[in-house]
């Protein structure tokens, strides 16, 4: 059986920040806990999904709200097993494994904190294959799995249980229970057995993480470009070089919205690239023209190390690489497109996928 | 034992309404939900304080948010006992009774439908004499009972369980809760036991509502004022006569707050007066100086009829008389003005009980 280690974390955390799609947070915090429970807990099992019994119980262990709030407003520590507890004591058997919710720099390593704080095994696996901003957007939905009972608890000592008639209305309390809680806020929701889990999880995410990270950390050992190695690993396509000349970023109803503006460089001399984003890249734009959306994969790469920079990272002056990744399969169906394509986001636009936009362009 | 028939309730929907203080809600809607419930499970036994065992669980049900929004966005019937029963189960007993948390138009009503539905007694008492606007302005909270559990329902079917660290957090994750379902929700909360019910109720609130509302609608076979025979039964005072020549009013952070003025009648021709409100009256002025404050109850009646009229009532052109009486003797200790006292709204004025104030207005 796999263990993740220690090291693994570091893989992990930067790994899943470039699956973040420029959302779910920065890996700083999230890595530091995880690592510190593994030191203190041991190697946390990663488990398969075909591993899972599908009879057994399945957790997701989550923060939500604003990542870069958590570092001023620091956790206290009990929060996820707290929220985790409380979610499980609705249900009549023991919680078998972990999983991630989303693939992001924070979301991928709390699960890990979690997990190796109560000796449970980590399933490798997550319900986006990315990261997303509203509750409802996970794969298990279009499986007919329910957020609620879906409980936030913070770090002062909080707790609030939701229970809920449709996942809408988790999103539209737990976010305005977040905001309360000065935007950060540690959550356990989307219960479900191993049959469902099998049937709807996008699979190897964790894996997939650690592999990305891998090829970032050791790419100057190995002397290639970290860049060419994610997207050769990932089937992406390079969209864009450029210098970040412009970042408009607001903090409302809960989320990170705004824009990003780049100035070509090299290749891309002479164009302006523009990124709008709800926590997450929702779409990317060249010379007015989309180039990439929702729900497939955009991040923007730091250029000369292939670190991800998340939308509350980013910053003048940056040179940036900006990256596509075609989304898992299930996004492209018409109840995942309904979920998050960029008619959801209010787009008026068709949903193009990435390698029809950007066939031409694979490095 | 005394029980509350139909006709009683007539009598506690007004009569609470003037205890309201402008606040607690239009009773015509709490009214017809009591009186069904009568009709269907029977009257309702109404206890003292001192009927109640020491050790015997006693639980407040209550609507929360702006009472005018029910109208349009009608209870389904089922929350306030689905509020009340997800409370008792936090705790391993029975529960005994139920008790209103504010007189008020609706939350004196709410509490006897739910003691109706539940086949439950209610227990002559309130938590404030009248009606406040938020959570943490109960008696019960200076005699440290917690707020928390407390539970949020709404009419759709959503659930939201708070435990929170202090009755503060309570009243901004209830508030918060109570905005996104559109502000308005059913709760249970403040949990206690006899033994804290005895020390710290106002005791007697239903009974003295009912002759209030008894002296309203017989004053006119009975051929005398009703405001006159509820200034006598209350101990209270006629502060100003006017007509209402300006209100405002804003929904803001889940409260009505505003103002109106009014301009003198009769003897009062020639002055002007002012009431502020936050769901209930806080101060009114009187040429620009306070002649009644919180914690004391000020009330709007209609001059004719004695009717209370709550701030979301008041109307351009009503003839009202604007009344004060004196709060309960626990509101005016250190403790209770620190909580209800007008400095905790925000007034740079000291409390002065409306004895001296309008000492020399007695009608």
């Amino acid at each position: 059986m796999k263990h993740l280690t220690y090291k693994d974390i570091d893989y992990l955390a930067i790994g899943a920040a470039v699956l973040g799609s420029g959302g779910g947070g920065d890996p700083y915090l999230g890595k530091l806990m995880a690592q510190a429970a593994i030191m203190e807990n041991g190697e946390v099992p990663l488990l398969e999904v075909d591993d899972v019994p599908d009879d057994k119980l399945i957790i997701p262990s989550a923060m939500m709200g604003a990542p870069a709030v958590m570092l001023e407003k620091l956790p206290n520590g009990q929060e996820p097993e707290k929220a985790l507890r409380a979610v499980a004591s609705f249900f009549e058997q023991e919680v078998y494994g972990i999983i991630s919710i989303e693939a992001g720099g924070i979301n991928s390593c709390i699960p890990v904190y979690t997990a190796a704080r109560l000796g449970l095994p980590l399933i490798d696996c997550d319900g986006m294959g990315r990261a997303f901003p509203e509750i409802p957007m996970v794969t298990f939905s279009i499986g007919g799995v329910e957020a609620s009972p879906m409980v936030c608890c913070d770090e002062k000592g909080n707790k609030v249980v939701i229970e809920s008639i449709d996942n809408a209305w988790v999103e539209t309390l737990s976010r305005t229970v977040t905001v309360a809680y000065g935007l950060s806020s540690f959550i356990g929701l989307y219960v479900m057995d191993g049959r469902t889990l099998k049937k709807f999880a996008v699979r190897g995410t964790i894996s997939l993480a650690m592999e990305i990270g891998t090829r970032i950390l050791e790419s100057k050992q190995r002397k290639v470009s970290a860049v060419d190695s994610i997207l050769e690993l990932t089937g992406g396509y390079r969209l864009f070089e450029g210098k970040v000349i412009d970042v408009q970023r607001e903090l409302s109803t809960g989320f990170v919205r705004g824009k990003a503006v780049l100035e070509g460089i090299d290749g891309d001399r002479g164009s302006t690239a523009t990124l709008e984003f709800q926590n997450e890249y929702l779409v990317a734009f060249r010379e007015g023209m989309p180039v990439a959306m929702v729900p497939d994969l955009i991040t923007t790469l730091d250029r000369e190390t292939g670190s991800p920079i998340t939308t509350e990272h980013m910053r003048y002056g940056q040179r940036v690489v900006i990256i596509g990744m075609p989304c898992a399969p299930i996004w492209r169906t018409e109840a995942g497109l309904a979920q998050v394509g960029p008619r959801y986001f209010k787009y008026d636009i068709e949903y193009v996928p990435i390698e029809q936009l950007a066939g031409g362009n694979r490095s």
